[in-house]
């Protein structure tokens, strides 16, 4: 029996806020990196821009208002996931640098697809593969390098931490 | 009566080779940049990678086989277009700069989907808002400054040449 691959696409924005050599991030409470730390961000609404969306998804995650300050990249990732008749999620993540122009971090409103449980500062010591979602792992690496290479990021398996 | 506006989104990638101050883009044959100039790229297969997919739509639309050397920016354009109930394409745009490591300028092959009608090289003065796509444009700008940008670009009126 061949085993078929079935990919669900998603293509979202995430922003790097770093202060103090710390990452603000959000506890995930849905879609594959549920129960990890996460970027703030996500998916657009209809006719949204990439930038409208991004305000919007970190004021929406965190309390936070930004700036899109500018464009680092663009990085694909694959990992197994059981959703939907998906055997996979293709995960296209356009990255930005952001800066705080108002507002201050506190527990986000709960409603249907809010995927944040509320953010919090992390350096690079607290987090792992296990703690963490690609993005984030994705982040520090550009936050002590500089570079965000543009090559797929392909795990063989993953853990859903249901 | 109210308008409703509908937006077909559409994501690609698209290779910016320079050569001599020009660049090679191709003649669209298909969607809202018809009969215009327009950079080789595209959208992806199921499951394909960013980079495999730049590759891939590179050599079909040109001949030329590349490699793709840094990631330069996304940007998204909003633009009217009449299609399939659609009453405009919000286009996202993942930029990259390429290499040339193989192959020559060929006429396509021509199959469903296939959508250049052959590749050129063309200078800043062969162009213009009436005869390129505005992702040749943005293209351009970015060969002129080095900067992309990171806002939407919103086209009230954009005339398709069928």
């Amino acid at each position: 029996m061949v085993s078929q691959k079935k990919y669900h696409r998603a293509l979202g924005v995430y922003g790097i806020y770093e202060k103090n050599n710390q990452l603000l991030v959000i506890n995930k409470n849905g879609g594959p990196y549920i129960n990890r730390f996460d970027l703030p961000g996500g998916s657009l609404e209809d006719g949204e821009s990439l930038t409208d969306a991004m305000q919007r998804e970190f004021i929406e995650e965190t309390g936070v208002e930004i700036e899109v300050v500018s464009n680092i990249g663009t990085i694909d990732f694959i990992l197994p996931w059981d959703w939907k008749g998906f055997t996979h999620v293709h995960h296209i993540a356009i990255f930005y640098s952001v800066k705080k122009i108002g507002g201050e971090i506190s527990k986000p409103d709960q409603f249907e697809g809010q995927d944040s449980d509320g953010a919090l500062w992390v350096s690079k010591n607290d987090i792992s593969d296990e703690n963490a979602s690609p993005l984030v792992l994705k982040a520090f690496d550009w936050l002590e390098t500089g570079q965000l290479g543009i090559n797929l990021v392909n795990y063989k398996d993953w853990l859903i931490k249901e």
